[in-house]
C-alpha cells in the first residue's frame, strides 16, 4: 500500500516535470516513462493514454490543494479566513505556480478532449463553489454590502481568480505573488467599503 | 492585391474553421491546406510551421477586434464608452467566441512554443492597455473613487476579462452572453458607488 501511494506519487511527479519543462503536448506515456525511469510498457499498464496521465496528474494536484487547505488553522476573522483559502488556490510561489501550469495544460487539454471534459467540470465546479461560499461566508458575517447578487459574485470572482492565474503563466514579469495579492485584497476591499482601505473613506468625493 | 488579401481572408479562416472543429493541435499545415482546399507544399509557401500559422490566425483576430473597435460610433457617456469597448473583446456572439478561442488557443501555444512568446507579449500588453485606458477614461471623467490604484485597478478589469474569456470558452452554460454583460457592469458599478446599483444605495447598511 505504501508502495503503491510512493510510486503513484513518483509518477505523478514524472509527469509534472515533463509538462513544466515541455509543456503539456510532450507528455506523452513514452516521455513520462523515460522521466520517471520506466519502461513504457510498463506505464502503459497504469495509463493507456496521454488523456488518462494528464487525470492523473490535475488530480495530484487536487489533492495538495485539498490538503493544505484541510490543515490550514483558520482564523477567527471570516475575511483573512477567505483569503487564507483563496492564497491557497493562486500561483504563490514555486509549487502553485506548476499545480496553476497544470492545471491549466488541462484545461486546454478538456476544451479539446471530450475525455477530459467530465472531470474538468468536476473541478471546475469545485473552484466555483470555493469562490461563491467565499462570497457566502463573507455575507454571513455582515462583511459585504447587503443586497449584493452572491451568485454573480462568486462568477465575478472564480472569473478573477482564474484570470489572475493564466496571466501569472503567461505573464510572470506582470505578476508578482505580492501583486497577486493585492489584487485580491483590493477585489475584497471592494465589496466590503465600510471595512476598506483608506480611497473609500470618502464614498461621494468623486461624485 | 485584392486577390492577395482575399487569399490571406480565406486562409485565415481556414485555420479559424479547424482549430474550433479539432483545436489547435489538429491544425498543422497540412490540416488547414486540406481545408483551404490548396496542396500542402503551396500552403507552405507561406507558413513555414504551424506557430507561424497560428500567429496568423490571431493576426486575423487582433485585425477584426481592431476594425470594430475603430468603426464604432462612441456615446457621449465615458462609462457607456468604455462598456462598448470591453464589449468587443469578450465572448458575446459566435463570431467573438471564436476570436476568444483562437485567441486563447495562440496563448495556450505561447506556454510551450518561444517563438510565439513575443508576439503574445505584444497582444497581451495591447489587452492590458485598454483595460487601463479605460480605468483611466473612467478616472478622468469622474467616474470611479478617486484614490484608486489605476494600475492595479486595470491589472484587476483586465484580469477579470480574461477569466470570464476562459470560462466562457471551457463552461459556456455557466456563462451565457447576458451573464458575461452583469458581471463586467457589476464590476464597474463597484468602482463607481455614487453612479451604481439599487444594492449600494445604503452604504453603511452592512456594517
Amino acid at each position: 500500500m505504501v508502495d503503491h501511494e510512493q510510486r503513484r506519487e513518483d509518477l505523478g511527479h514524472a509527469v509534472w516535470r515533463v509538462i513544466r519543462r515541455d509543456g503539456v503536448d510532450a507528455a506523452s506515456v513514452r516521455t513520462v516513462a523515460a522521466e520517471a525511469g520506466w519502461s513504457p510498457g510498463s506505464l502503459r499498464h497504469y495509463f493507456a493514454s496521454q488523456s488518462e496521465l494528464l487525470a492523473f496528474a490535475v488530480q495530484l494536484v487536487v489533492d495538495r490543494i485539498e490538503d493544505r487547505i484541510a490543515a490550514l488553522e483558520p482564523p477567527d476573522d471570516p475575511r483573512e479566513a477567505v483569503e487564507q483559502v483563496l492564497f491557497e488556490l493562486l500561483p504563490l510561489d514555486d509549487d502553485r505556480r506548476a499545480e496553476n501550469e497544470v492545471w491549466l495544460a488541462f484545461a486546454g487539454r478538456a476544451l479539446i478532449d471530450p475525455g477530459l471534459r467530465t472531470r474538468h467540470e468536476e473541478i471546475d465546479d469545485a473552484l466555483r463553489e470555493a469562490c461563491t461560499s467565499a462570497i457566502g461566508r463573507l455575507a454571513g458575517a455582515g462583511r459585504i454590502r447587503s443586497g449584493l447578487d452572491e451568485a454573480l459574485e462568486g462568477e465575478r470572482l472564480h472569473a478573477l481568480v482564474d484570470g489572475l492565474a493564466l496571466h501569472t503563466a503567461l505573464r510572470p514579469e506582470h505578476l508578482s505573488p505580492p501583486r497577486i495579492v493585492a489584487v485580491v485584497v483590493r477585489h475584497l476591499d471592494s465589496l466590503d467599503p465600510p471595512y476598506g482601505t483608506a480611497d473609500l473613506k470618502d464614498p461621494v468625493a468623486s461624485g
